[in-house]
């Protein structure tokens, strides 16, 4: 019995590189202490108070079939937050609330791919686009994002890149590199997705992870609300990850093909998780400030922890809640050195390659570990890379 | 800027067959009374003691990322529900926990079917079926179970269809007709699906609402657990539509699959949801038979108030939460009947029209109206047809 061809399209040939996570799990399962710098997830739980939200929603008797593309209520609130964020006037009718941000990347490439088509993406990438895109039948097509240039995707790159594609998918604040992309990068982007007629998918999840702004979402640039779709979601603002809610901002025509996909994907997102979502929206800014605040606490220790290194070299981060560090002057790869600093110093890091050729010899460190603990343990490894440099 | 051809496809060129139902909908809005038989939500909303299990998950803290193909617990205990059930071993790496059976349903064509194939469904449908499975870029194909017949499908009219095709897709206990398919009819659809190589996909989803068995799934017949697919769903047998949660059922290579697509549409389920869940399947049989009692009683009614009449109509009703009452002696289309019917009695019920061609000339009755006011609803419905007819 055969599975879908799209299956192995989805596959794709390379490895998944997540090696050292897993790795680094069998260890903690196996009872070794290891200091977890892996993963994207806020090290702070849900907050009661939206919990609480949800419960009551339930209680209360939103229990049953609600409106698939969303509630009206939720979907205007993320229309006037939207509005509000970027000035570009957005409708009730430009929102589609999905199950998590990961839904709206899948549902809008799913809306704008066909086989036969290339998808664009950024490399370094979060581990999921690819497959998401070739989920869709297409070609996922990497333009890389050089390390010399700070991680910034340059216009002609993705000019060159763009016989036969469709879409660009784009991140800014960006997971792996904790980059923002500057004006000049998100106009050079709005010009190549312009002159090479294309619809640019710009996942703006870390837009409360703003160190050092502006953070410009480009569908504010003249001309591009009708050919960018925007994706949200309440993961990383509110904490949520597990809630699985996120929306996608897009022109109308966009938004109904994507309620109709969703009629068959899903059939909607629990009511009382939307009525949460709605609550936590409604908490405001200071709330949201609140949440991001040990990110960017802790992005200021890599910075001073990393500082004067002779051997690391650290991605200017100016958002998100990651760091990229340059060991390539340790002569290892970002995998080797990976793995020896889960051996012997018992700290698990992802290596740049997981996120692609462009951050070889790099290493991301997620910020999800408290103040103290993550300032001790990239002291170690600072000292453990100069060691192994000199 | 084009949208993905998929889309189109997708929509195909019928209509949606819910034109009653939003007319219905607008006159309660406007504030006239409508009796509503239309749609197959139970009236009964989720049990509080589910909803605290879910709220006390939060609580203690199941808000972050979850295992995507569902929490071990949940999968093993879907496992031994269907071991038990159904006889046939089947183990935690057999269960994929979903967002819902329709998100299951999705699944299963996205992982089994490619463009150029086409996916069988059997008329009268569910009306998401055609969609989903056009989803995946195959056509969908109709097998047409007559009215005369039970609406019981032939094996000879699905190895008819067969050529092409990679995809069976059948519901028994049925909607829209109520009917549970007998073990000849069980055992014809085994016999296509293995002269014909095709998958089975089965979809389960009212298990629990059968009022004159066996109700027998097929992946328990000799040699068919390596070509099926059984869907699942907590939304009508524990009445937790509104929770999106379900699963899907097959050989591991086919959950393999369908976890790698979940890690790109949706990122996993709520751990608080699925925690619900588990308290809901660990409440057992009683619980079960309580939850489905009702639509049992209201099937007794049904048949109670048609029995003897002239004019209309009932095919057996021995499963479901569904009755198809056969209109053809008033000279009207279901279609006709239903309007007129909304206008001058001020019910809403769904001509069978809405669910394809064998059912033309028929009423779909959902029983999701307490005891009462549906005989009250029932008996003026027989008037009205029998003043039409004579």
């Amino acid at each position: 019995m055969e599975l879908a061809a799209r299956v192995a399209h989805m596959r794709g040939t390379g490895g998944n590189g997540w090696g050292i996570l897993y790795r680094a799990r069998a260890m903690i399962a196996a009872g070794e202490q290891v200091v977890m710098l892996t993963i994207g997830e806020p090290d702070v739980r849900t907050d009661p108070a939206i919990l609480a939200a949800m419960a009551q929603s339930a209680a209360n008797g939103h229990t049953g079939y609600t409106d698939i593309p969303g509630i009206p209520a939720l979907r205007a609130e993320i229309a006037a937050r939207v509005t509000a964020r970027t000035g570009v006037e957005t409708r009730a009718e430009n929102v589609l609330v999905t199950p998590g941000g990961q839904a709206a990347l899948y549902t809008a490439h799913q809306v704008l791919l066909d086989p036969g088509h290339a998808g664009l993406y950024i490399s370094p990438f979060y581990p999921t686009y690819p497959g998401t895109i070739r989920a869709s039948g297409a070609e996922a097509r990497a333009v890389e994002a050089r390390a010399e240039a700070g991680f910034q995707p340059a216009k002609a790159d993705i000019l060159a890149a763009s016989a036969g594609a469709r879409t660009l998918l784009i991140n800014s604040p960006n997971n792996p590199t904790g980059v923002i992309y500057t004006p000049d990068t998100i106009a050079g982007i709005a010009g190549a997705c312009t002159e090479a007629d294309l619809w640019l998918i710009s996942d703006e999840v870390y837009e409360t992870q703003v160190w050092e702004g502006p953070a410009i979402s480009p569908r504010s640039l003249p001309g591009m609300a009708e050919r960018t779709v925007v994706l949200g979601s309440l993961s990383k603002s509110h904490a949520m990850t597990g809630s699985r809610i996120g929306w996608m901002v897009a022109p109308e025509a966009v938004i109904d093909a994507a309620h109709e996909l969703a009629i068959n994907t899903t059939y909607g997102v629990p009511g009382f998780i939307q009525d949460a979502a709605l609550f936590a929206l409604r908490r405001g800014a200071g709330f949201e400030a609140a949440v991001a605040a040990p990110f960017g606490r802790r992005r200021d220790i890599v910075r001073d922890v990393m500082a004067g290194s002779p051997v690391v070299g650290l991605t200017h981060p100016a958002g998100a809640m990651y760091a990229m560090l340059d060991i390539r002057r340790t002569g290892l790869s970002g995998e080797a050195f990976a793995a020896r600093l889960l051996d012997e110093e018992k700290i698990a890091v992802m290596p740049g390659e997981s996120f692609g050729a462009p951050a070889a010899g790099h290493l991301r460190i997620a910020l999800t570990l408290e103040d103290g603990a993550l300032e001790a343990a990239l002291l170690r490894l600072r000292a453990f890379a100069e060691a192994l440099a000199g």
